[in-house]
């Protein structure tokens, strides 16, 4: 597998828009993907209990596992709207497939802002207006389009054989499993029938996106979608398994680094636990943890919170057994602090990256989560992000 | 019951006292409460499986259900500290027990502060020297010696014929679902046996303490101590428990109030739920949330975050029927917005209390949460604590 310059249009057959309609004050808010046949489409969505209505129409339009098309609006997300929401988002996917001259049932929509408006419908449908004649083989429009309060864009395009792999994503929020809200569009020239694809891209989102993104506690509007036009014939699976993990594991780092107000990425590797359930439940616990986000923020080494939200995960463990390493400078040793160079560890603390590992000693099995360190300007958005 | 002016030295038999031994720069640092007769005792606390080493002495010497003092320290919390925290806080007991001239099995522990630090133990024995003879019928010094990040003192005093319940209480932290720390003491003057007094305490304290900290969700120092030594006699059991529950909840409001950086206190009330638990999931759901936390200290009444919160709660919601109130306004109506008068939200708001209800118009069970607004200085208190 190779990485190469570009993002989801980079894959064979696969074009891209995106505009600014009026949604947002003065930045693109407006974005489609286009393939110019009909793919294999799978999705993974949010659990939380209340969906946004995009995730229900798509819900619906992949019924029979295909799609061309996903447009994308940012600035209101569609939201807690009713019946009139969900309206609307058919609306959308019917404005759009009349535009590019495909079956409303193979566009999929998303919208993500905020929570409780409607969707400026009339906006919508002007900007919809030559979409299909503008769209270009430049993945920069979109990904420039379904983003919200993120920093920068977020694309990857990776290629194994002569099968490529592109995607791009969004965050928003803080990265903590209480409320990040991520939307992924990946798209390949693979040619792979729609329940592998919806196996495989289950298996990647478990390893990537759901762990800056817990199960039951996800937004109203998260959604990871692919398709698979097929255009370029058949992949090796394990290769485009392996691959796939990469790209929604890259763009998980880039939700998590892009966090809002953050500065710097954390990772979280418990290691040696009894089971990988508990590895997940702490490493999801210690990265959750405000006290410990704070902590990060300051370069303040405080790991008493990192045991603290070990102990409060759920898992069961035994501090007297555990390390714990900033970067790879143990500063915990068998659950009491080790007489380590405070400056030193100061140094690996100020760096944009900082991985802690847990090493539980007490069994074999590891895992990882990802997340950012939490700011007063990460307040400051959330505290004005309406009005 | 009426609310009398002072705190625990209120009831009969009680002193104590708060002095500077040396642990904090130049605030009052160690607290001693003190009953002239061995009484009946009992005490809940954390379910942080990182417990602090206080926990550990203070199970161990409730086993005979009987105490006579309390002596706290603040600064640093005997948290994984290993063998040498427990034999510190064993011996800080030991040294009480003596200068009180009472057994050291009736002499409880508590310390708060910074974690994995150990206790200075020159400090403590210094500062129990003669803490008999400077013990007092005035509440405010310890009240005050309790505190870490605490803005203001906590304390309360009832009574309900001729009993008296006095208390005092420590918050700390944001008051999240994920962090508070907290200790309550509590004294009274009734004649209670061990085991009631036992159950009337955590009847009291899943009303109250536990509505600001959730069980799996403590940290590691967290505890509610009672002692009751039967000077006033007997009390009526059921006005005894009403009283108790009001003063474990008015301190919990206090608590929340004075969270770190804290501008509000918000009150979450789920009705017309339909059971209990599922009224409790969302209003701890709703608390704990940073996105609506943020929204409170913007004064910006962000519903959507409200609604999301419910839904990712893990208890089944039916947003259709949901309604939702700030103060009496209802700015929701059947799961979608209200077309309320922004301004009037906003001075409803801008006071230093507010009350969300939440109703979800499915049944007859209710639940409330209390919490605080995340601001700014929040995240600056908790980037620095440490250092």
């Amino acid at each position: 597998m190779i990485i190469i310059k570009g993002g989801i249009t980079s894959v064979k057959g696969i074009a891209a828009l995106g505009k600014f309609i009026g949604i947002k004050k003065n930045r693109k808010d407006f974005a489609v993907i286009f393939s110019s046949r009909v793919g294999a489409a799978a999705g993974v969505f949010t659990k939380n209990k209340v969906k946004g209505a995009p995730i229900i129409v798509n819900k619906n339009h992949l019924k029979d596992g295909k799609a061309q098309a996903i447009v994308v609006n940012s600035g209101i997300s569609n939201v807690c709207t009713g019946k009139k929401g969900i309206e609307d988002a058919y609306l959308m996917a019917e404005l759009a497939a009349k535009e590019l001259g495909v079956k409303k049932e193979d566009v999929l929509v998303a919208s993500t802002g905020l929570i409780g408006a409607y969707l400026p419908m009339g906006k919508i449908r002007n900007g919809m207006k030559g979409i299909k004649r503008k769209m270009k083989k430049n993945p920069d429009g979109a990904a420039e389009a379904i983003l919200t309060t993120d920093k920068v864009k977020k694309q990857i395009a990776v290629r194994i054989g002569g099968v490529t792999i592109g995607a791009i994503a969004k965050g928003s929020g803080m990265i903590h499993p209480n409320m990040a809200t991520m939307l992924a569009f990946i798209a390949t020239d693979a040619d792979i029938g729609p329940k592998k694809l919806k196996r495989m891209l289950s298996i990647s989102v478990n390893k990537s996106f759901n762990i800056v993104s817990v199960d039951n506690d996800t937004s109203t509007s998260d959604m990871a979608l692919i398709i698979a036009n097929g255009l370029a014939g058949k992949a090796d699976e394990d290769k485009f398994q392996k691959a796939l993990d990469f790209v929604c594991i890259d763009l998980a780092k880039k939700i998590a680094r892009d966090g809002e107000g953050a500065t710097k990425l954390i990772e979280v590797f418990v290691k040696n636990a009894p089971n990988e359930n508990a590895a997940k439940k702490i490493a999801k616990s210690v990265i959750g943890s405000s006290l410990v986000k704070c902590a990060v923020f300051g370069n303040d080494p405080n790991w008493g919170r990192i045991m603290c939200a070990a102990g409060y995960s759920g898992a069961s463990i035994k501090p007297e057994k555990m390390d714990i390493y900033f970067g790879e400078e143990k500063i915990v040793e068998k659950g009491a602090a080790k007489n380590f160079d405070y400056k030193r560890i100061k140094d690996i603390m100020s760096k944009e990256e900082l991985r802690i590992t847990i090493d539980l000693n007490d069994g074999r099995h590891n895992a990882a989560a990802y997340g950012c360190d939490l700011t007063c300007d990460y307040v400051k958005i959330n505290a004005k992000y309406r009005t």
